[in-house]
């Protein structure tokens, strides 16, 4: 029999944990009584269905059933009641008086509130737990609970996928929620003085310190900038600056003894277990690959990235007899494998940017203008890997056009690191009309241009 | 004839400085008096030579050269001359004095200075102009310009592969960290107060709003959650709570018509260009590849990811004679390229995955214990595609095994969409001690177990 979760409130927060729930094979019984309810909560579950599947390996389980009902019904059997309701206190008592009354004995209550406390929720003393989560719900992890018996809750979204922390003292807006309000309120400040747009504030944190944020936080990363002298260091170096006028927020705790060693002890049970050279290592290895995943989007400090790669890129090489030099590059960490070594199918993405080299010599590839109606697909590979490759090496691609006739182009890669061959592989590609997305012959200039390095080459062999 | 840029003080910033010139091929001058500075600037140099380079699908230019120096000879002749000493006025003004004497009179002269102002630099009127980058500067982009005439510095920056953010006001801590300081401050009082564990803070900073400022920031992730009304629609559902007691910071800007006017304008003129419905799968795209990079390292979000996968991995199929489901899974949206379909790279990965399900079936695979001493390579792929495959396709691997004779195995594998057959890869596959790291004959219980399920496979054939 399938688990249920009552949904109290579907705006973008309760539509994401009803597609939480959903898509971990939970059965799912919606109430909103707001017109356009459904509607609203139908696009979140479609945002849902479409990228939540992608963060996993493997397949996920089959979804469950999806109603929407009055609230009484709702919660009827549920195991979960989650309540999603405006941030308003009077309502979320209403709400609750309700579900209460009809939520079976044993069912984990649960609220989305960002700010008020379990005390509040309760009206005293009660049941009634925060499960604050994160938009998109469907997508981040993480999960505030603050309240009474939260272990049982922990452990539910544990097996959804989500990560609970569990917050031992009552605070208004919780953790996160107050980290976010204190930058929040300062960024108005910034806004309102006109010393930086919207825009520039964005670019502020994502182009430097979100990154850092998105792997380490915040006191990870200020241990680094401490050195081998852990947390202690960091705050005799940048303490002082708690008294000067970077901030509006002007209330800040006294540094004394008691809080230096406080979070000097706390930053050591946390980090004090690696090196300052192995956080080091950890924290660029991330950087490297969220850098390189956000490349891979295009998107913020991506875009720059593919811009200078675009300036650094060198002119493709002309026809010749000797193979030519489609590729140079270094092997990225996020290439490797639990084998230690580059895994098999990052070769691929040489064999894919090396031809992409050839096809823009012939006026194709990425971003030329022939690339508008037509482009060539790869349909066989043959791959020899001869030599294990690891990360940070430097290697290069030396490329043979082996064959190029009518819609067909074969091309024989041999990847290089120093002078050992490493891997090769045969390649086919076929010429493609990209509105019909079928084989068809490429454009004659397109095709002398390659005959042109094909007969190079076909000289030779 | 190369740039040459100045380094004076070589901590981890002035250090990273110097990285990022040296390895854009300028030549670099190092000052710093400091006992071991040389020691730490080689650290830094070694850890960004080691990552730098793993950003860029090209090859970076050759390296300049290094030499230290005596603040006077360093400054000779330097295009860029980078101030990167401790934050105190006094120091900061010493060093200048002596620099601006020596350096060229069309030099860059920059501080790294996280808070002071150009006017508090230049003591008044001068040339001196704040260039506050992130660390490690080796990978973070951001670069906060401030002062007249930036527009050069600009255009270097950029050149260097960094990201100019010309900010037109001097204000102390100028944008990003007064951001991180009033964040910092508030975090202070969570820990003293017993709220939280610095651990918790970070936790909650990297499972949440961490991946979503890496990719978006503040006003665009906010925006998205006003929904079709933009910014302002935000603002009237969240504004009240800037009175409510989320955060010390109390002393909060009124939110009147103007500056709400103000902020949902520079909103617009940001992000008005995309409909909620793109900007939605724009920061979900974003995220997937971002959650996706902390998984491959295991680190983080990635981490909690990893489990649950493994939590949703069903047991490996017990041998029989029909091919083998080995992996079932959706295609993820960074595993595309230009042509709009997953890349031929990518099919790696499932063959990959494919082969550790069976690895896992005989009682090796990425955690079992027979891989501490032993694992499988692959040694050649011959790939077919098929037919093309798109971001959010469900699929399912077939495997048949061909062939398994002492160290070798050959294994069909057949990638399928629906019912259509969209790839498939012949993999031969190497048992190696991974002492020697060579190939050498399987344990003999594995052997024993592989050739039960290459037997039930082998009568079919």
């Amino acid at each position: 029999m399938p688990l249920k979760a009552a949904i109290l409130g579907a705006g973008a927060i309760g539509a994401g944990w009803a597609a939480r729930f959903l898509l971990a094979g939970w059965d799912v019984a919606v109430h909103d009584p707001a017109p356009g309810a459904e509607a609203r909560l139908t696009a979140t579950l479609e945002a849902a269905r479409r990228s939540l599947p992608m963060l996993s390996e493997v397949a996920l389980p089959p979804e469950g059933s999806l109603v929407m009902a009055p609230l009484a019904k709702a919660v009827e059997g549920a195991d979960w009641v989650q309540e999603s309701a405006p941030e308003r206190l009077d309502l979320k008592h209403e709400i609750w008086a309700e579900a209460l009354k009809n939520a079976p004995q044993n069912a984990v209550c649960a609220s989305s509130t960002s700010g008020f406390t379990p005390t509040a929720l309760n009206g005293g003393k009660g049941r009634i737990i925060v499960a604050h989560p994160f938009n998109p719900v469907y997508l981040l992890p993480l999960v505030e609970l603050v309240g009474q018996n939260t272990a049982k809750a922990a452990a539910t979204l544990h097996r959804i996928g989500m990560y609970p922390l569990e917050i031992a003292s009552e605070i208004d807006g919780h953790i996160a929620d107050r980290l976010l309000e204190s930058v929040w309120r300062e960024a108005l400040w910034l806004v309102k003085d006109g010393v930086a747009t919207t825009e520039q504030i964005d670019e502020a944190i994502r182009m430097g310190f979100g990154p850092r944020w998105a792997q380490m936080g915040l006191f990870e990363t200020y241990r680094l900038a401490g050195g081998d002298g852990g947390f202690a260091q960091f705050l005799a170096q940048f303490g002082p600056a708690l008294k000067w006028p970077w901030s509006h927020l002007t209330d800040v705790p006294d540094l004394d003894d008691a809080l230096v060693q406080k979070i000097a002890t706390q930053s050591d049970a946390q980090s004090g277990h690696l090196t300052t050279a192995e956080l080091t290592t950890q924290r660029d290895n991330n950087l490297v690959a969220l850098l390189r995943a956000l490349k891979q989007q295009g998107s913020a400090a991506g875009k720059v990235l593919n811009t200078h790669d675009k300036s650094l890129t060198p002119p493709p090489p002309p026809p010749g007899p000797e193979p030519l030099v489609t590729l140079r590059r270094t092997i990225p960490v996020d290439w490797t494998d639990y084998n230690g070594h580059m895994n098999e199918s990052r070769y691929g993405q040489l064999w894919s940017d090396a031809g992409d080299t050839i096809l823009v010599a012939i006026g194709m590839g990425p971003d030329s203008p022939g690339s508008q109606g037509a482009s060539w697909f790869t349909v066989d590979n043959h791959i020899k890997y001869l030599a294990e490759v690891h990360a940070g090496a430097a290697c290069e691609v030396r490329t043979t056009i082996l064959m190029a006739e009518g819609k067909k182009l074969r091309m024989h890669h041999e990847m290089y690191v120093g002078e050992t061959l490493s891997a090769s592989c045969t390649q086919l590609l076929l010429h493609i009309d990209m509105e019909t997305r079928r084989s068809a012959p490429p454009a004659p200039e397109v095709a002398e241009k390659l005959s042109k390095y094909a007969k190079a080459h076909s000289r030779q062999q």
